[in-house]
Formats: C-alpha cells, sequence, structure tokens
C-alpha cells in the first residue's frame, strides 16, 4: 500500500511499504477514509523526537473495516469506524476506570496517513457510525480519532465545571479543541490564550469569552485582570513546552487544577509553587475510547464541530506540504484524503 | 511571656518574650492550653530552612480566648478555641472556594510553644467549642490545629472515595492522621508504608488493613502485589522529600491522584511519568478552616481520635526534648502543657 513515512529531519514521504495484515485474532485493518496530521507528529518531523528511518507515520483515522480477525465480534468489513488512537480491549482494570490509554493491551494506530491500518483490540478500540457518514461529517469525526478527545480529556482532567472560569494555554487544534470542550461543559468564561488570528477565529467560533494574545507576564496579568486578580478555576495546558506550563501555574487561581495534555519536552513542574498555591495537575495521553460515544453523538446531533479545526486539505500524496504547512503555522491542521 | 525560640540548628529556648498584643482589630489573643511540635519545625531545627535566631517557634495549639480586637464579634474572653495554623478572614474569593491557606488575609500562629499567641482574623480563623472540654478530649482537638486537617487535605487532594485503595507514604503524625482520613472518607484497602513498630501500631488503631515496612521498589512491589498488580487508586504523600514522592508516584495506579502535603525539599517531579501513566498531583498547605467543623463533630462524637499520634506528653519548659525525642524519632509527635 502508500503510506505516509518519515526517513529523517522534515523528510517525509508518501511510498509504498508493505500492507498491514490481521496478526492476533483480535486485529482489524481499516481502509482509511481520512487521516490527519497531529501537533505530535511535528515533534519527530524536527528532529525532537528520535525516528526509526523508514518508519510509517500518522495516528489519527477514520474508515472502513476491510478485514477482521477471527475474534472479532461487534464489526465486519463494511464498517464506517473512527479510530482512536490508542487502542484498547475497553475491559481490563485500567479501561474499567476509563484509563483506556493505560490498557493492559494497549496498541497504537501506526499507519492513519496511510491507505490501510491496523486497529489492535478490534471489539474494544473502534466506534461505529449510523451508516456511512457524508463528507460534511468526516472532518468532524476525525476529529474524534484524538484531537478533540485530547482537548477534552484536558478539560475533564482541569476539572472544568459549569460556571467556571477557564484559561487554554496553546491554540494548536488540540488547545481549540480544549477550547470547545470547555464550553461544552458550561463553563461561562473561556479565555483563549492566542496570537494567531485564525487561530482566534476557530476559538471565537467554538465560543471562546475573552482572547489573550500577549504571553509569559504580560498574558498572566490579563488573565488576572479578566478574572477579578482571582485567576481561572481551571488551566488547559495543551503544548507542552516549559513556558506553556509556565504559564499555566501563572494564570492558575488557588485550588486550581492544571489539565495536561501536550507530551512534555523539557517541562520542569514548579513543585514549591505548585505546593504554596494548592494548584494541582492532572491529565495525560487520552483515554479517547472513553469519551468516544459522549463525542460521537455530540458530533452527530450537530452540537458541537470540531472538524472546524482543519483549515487545509490535500490528497494523501501531498502529505509532505501538508507537514510544511503545519511547521510554518500556514496550517492549524491538515486533513488528509487518500 | 514564655514560649519556644529557635536560635540555630538543634537550639531550642523557652524563654522569655515580648507578649503578643492586638495589631489590628481583627486580631484576638488567645491563652494556650496545649500546643505541640510538628514535623515541619524539624526542618528548621535541622538547620534545613533558614531562621533568624531568637524567633519564637510553634503553630499547632488550642486555648482559651484572652482578649479580642474591637472588630471581633463571634468570640470573647474565656471562649474554648481550636487555632488553625493558617488564619483567615473565611469571606474572600479563595475562603469562598475552599483554599483558605490562600486567603488574602493569610496569617500564621506565630507562637504556638509558648504561653500565648496572636490570631490574626480571630473571627475567620477559630473554630469554638461547646463549653470547655475535658483533658481526655485535649489531644484529639488539638490535632485539628494542623495535622488532622493537613491529612484529610491529603486524602481530599488524592480524591480519596468509598471503597478505594489508599496508599500513605510516610508514617509521622500526617501521614498518620492521611491513613484516618481515608478510613473516615471509606476506604476499603488502606496501606500505611510504616517500617516503625509504634507508627504501625498507630496506623492499625486509624484503620489502616495493610502495613508495609518495605520501602522504594520493594515497597511498591509489594503495594503491587496487594492492589493484584493494579495499584492504588489514590496516594498521600506526606513527607515531602524526592524519594516519598516517587515512592507515591511507583504505587499509583494509571488514573490516580496524588495528594501531597509534605512542604517538598529537593522533590523534582517525574512530569513525562505523570503523563504516561495520566497519575495528577494536588494538595499543598492545608485549608484548615475549610475542615474544622466536620472534623471537630468527628472528634466531638468520637468518631475519630486523632489525639493517638501524641505519644509523648512534656511540660512546656522541656520542650527542647520534645525535639530531641521527635528529631531521633523516639517520639511521633510532642503535645507540650503550659
Amino acid at each position: 500500500m502508500l503510506a505516509t513515512t518519515i526517513h529523517g529531519e522534515r523528510d517525509i514521504r508518501f511510498e509504498d511499504v508493505p500492507d498491514p495484515t490481521i496478526q492476533a485474532p483480535t486485529d482489524a485493518i481499516v481502509k482509511v477514509v481520512a487521516g490527519c496530521i497531529c501537533g505530535s507528529d511535528l515533534w519527530p518531523y524536527r528532529g525532537e523526537n528520535p525516528i526509526t528511518a523508514g518508519d510509517t507515520i500518522g495516528h489519527e483515522c477514520v474508515g472502513v473495516v476491510e478485514e477482521v480477525g477471527s475474534e472479532v465480534r461487534a464489526f465486519r468489513p463494511g464498517d464506517f469506524v473512527v479510530v482512536p488512537f490508542d487502542h484498547c480491549d475497553n475491559t481490563c482494570a485500567h479501561c474499567q476506570v476509563g484509563m483506556q490509554s493505560a490498557c493492559v493491551n494497549l496498541g497504537m494506530t501506526a499507519s492513519g496517513q496511510g491507505e490501510y491500518t491496523r486497529v489492535n483490540q478490534a471489539d474494544g478500540s473502534l466506534v461505529k457510525t449510523d451508516g456511512t457518514p457524508g463528507d460534511d461529517l468526516l472532518p468532524s469525526l476525525l476529529a474524534l480519532s484524538d484531537v478533540m478527545p485530547t482537548g477534552w480529556h484536558a478539560a475533564v482532567s482541569a476539572g472544568v465545571r459549569p460556571g467556571g472560569t477557564v484559561v487554554v494555554v496553546g491554540d494548536g487544534a488540540v488547545g481549540l479543541c480544549g477550547v470547545l470542550a470547555a464550553v461544552t461543559m458550561g463553563a461561562e468564561k473561556v479565555i483563549a490564550m492566542s496570537r494567531h488570528e485564525p487561530r482566534q477565529k476557530i476559538a471565537s467560533a467554538f465560543g471562546a469569552t475573552h482572547l489573550v494574545a500577549a504571553r509569559g507576564k504580560d498574558g498572566a496579568n490579563e488573565v488576572k485582570e479578566i478574572t477579578g486578580g482571582v485567576g481561572a478555576d481551571a488551566v488547559l495546558e495543551c503544548v507542552g513546552t516549559d513556558d506553556a506550563m509556565g504559564t499555566a501555574f501563572a494564570v492558575a487561581r488557588p485550588g486550581a487544577m492544571v489539565g495536561f495534555v501536550g507530551v512534555p519536552h523539557g517541562v520542569e513542574l514548579p513543585v514549591r509553587r505548585m505546593f504554596q498555591k494548592n494548584v494541582g495537575l492532572a491529565g495525560g495521553m487520552a483515554p479517547v475510547r472513553r469519551y468516544l460515544p459522549e463525542l460521537l453523538e455530540l458530533v452527530t446531533s450537530g452540537r458541537i464541530d470540531p472538524g472546524l479545526v482543519f483549515d487545509l486539505t490535500l490528497p494523501m500524496d501531498e502529505v509532505a506540504e501538508g507537514y510544511r504547512a503545519m511547521d510554518e503555522r500556514r496550517a492549524v491542521k491538515v486533513l488528509l484524503r487518500p
């Protein structure tokens, strides 16, 4: 099949690789209908994460079940499915408490930017739609494979409550989905820290009540003003850098929680500040499967439209241009069609 | 008056100092009936925190109101009161959400190991008992000024729930009170990590279901066994060292929270592990006043007896021996009577 591979820093190719095959009776093969590029794909793209040259890349997709292993009961070829980037059996002790991202049978989508991908633990992982969705719904369904549940997880981890004040640090697609999550959960003030106009527009479309373009101390001071000197009840840290984490703790009120979902790179947590201000931290890799039923209902009922984060669609064989566009911040998030 | 002062490393004296006086109309002066030594007093005692030679020390006490400022409405001389170590107005934006330890008018008991102490924000801080308690109730009431609400805060911060599995790291008086808190909140398994027999006995008296004497990796492995390989739902870190924090994260199941209440000394938080396992951290200085009404009811009704943490009572003029006994771990916690 054709799939996206990474060969080195800023070296993305779309090329022939072996077809994925059923390796365990719980596997399924999904024919990708739409995939996309994740902000976290930019870490290896920029040479900041180690890679193995020639590996496939891409962990977000939706598609149609092509083939299932002998133990797969709930799906059959032809089903249209959302593929959570983290595959789980949805039955182990961790899954049972909603921590599917720590499943004892954890798997990962490995070729979501290719023609086909293997899903481990198909029965536990996949969620099918009611019939085959129209193209208009594709972007929002695709957003459910990672970016929207990840923003949602940030909001859950930060303890967002109806009527509360929320700050979202990071205006990438995850941060924008964090805005949408906080608004959907009923937060009264949702402050998006963003200085890029196209992203500000999406944040506003998602219901952000305030935009703060300033960063660092200035940005924190603006948040303090908006919150009457108190700070935010909940903060979503959706970047993963030390600066972003510092801002998150700076804008949190005493007793607040910071929900973090950006893979930490060079982050040193300010443990004494956390102690002195009683500001907690929770989050991590999103248990996508946990949130999928609720989010799928929100999408299909038209209550949320997370697909707005896609501002560039490319044929999959132009994937390298997609990476460039995101790397250079010309695009928020790129959707790929085979 | 006579009060305990610190002059240097392991140099504790009981000597004449100026009487505390009403300095603001919201102040009260409390005549100390019982005070005690806190584990955190050992940091400056051991030279690990900076001090100003001659300063009074001691922030835990109960006593009788001696004098009140002109704006104090709820208390008058003769009232027997529990004095939270952290004084608050109990009305500011932080107090209103239960974060009294971040009150905009925060104050601290400064001479709880002396004959008298000043309380800032008396109306917001103090809680009076129903009449003058008998000596039998004194230890448990005294425990409410810091150690018991601090253990309680660890349990609240860790999200202890009925039926859950809780690990308590640290067998000092705070850790033991954490055990009592977790048991009182309905946890089913409460695992106390303790290797000292007298402390193990108190942990068991407080309702610990398991004792783990091993430390580090061995201790974590024992906890894993007890929890069927899963780990704890909630972990109370009641020490403040890097080792203790490491153990806390090692025994936490994915999705768990670590509640921390030991002032961190040299702690580096394992941010990547926290992310990978979705283990959060929350806590800090306990908002004592928030918990006092509930805890006072639990004590006066006889449901909890946190005073068991006191295993040595000394006249206040022997306070230096009290510090030595705690420093050398001959005593868990020392009660002082003027």
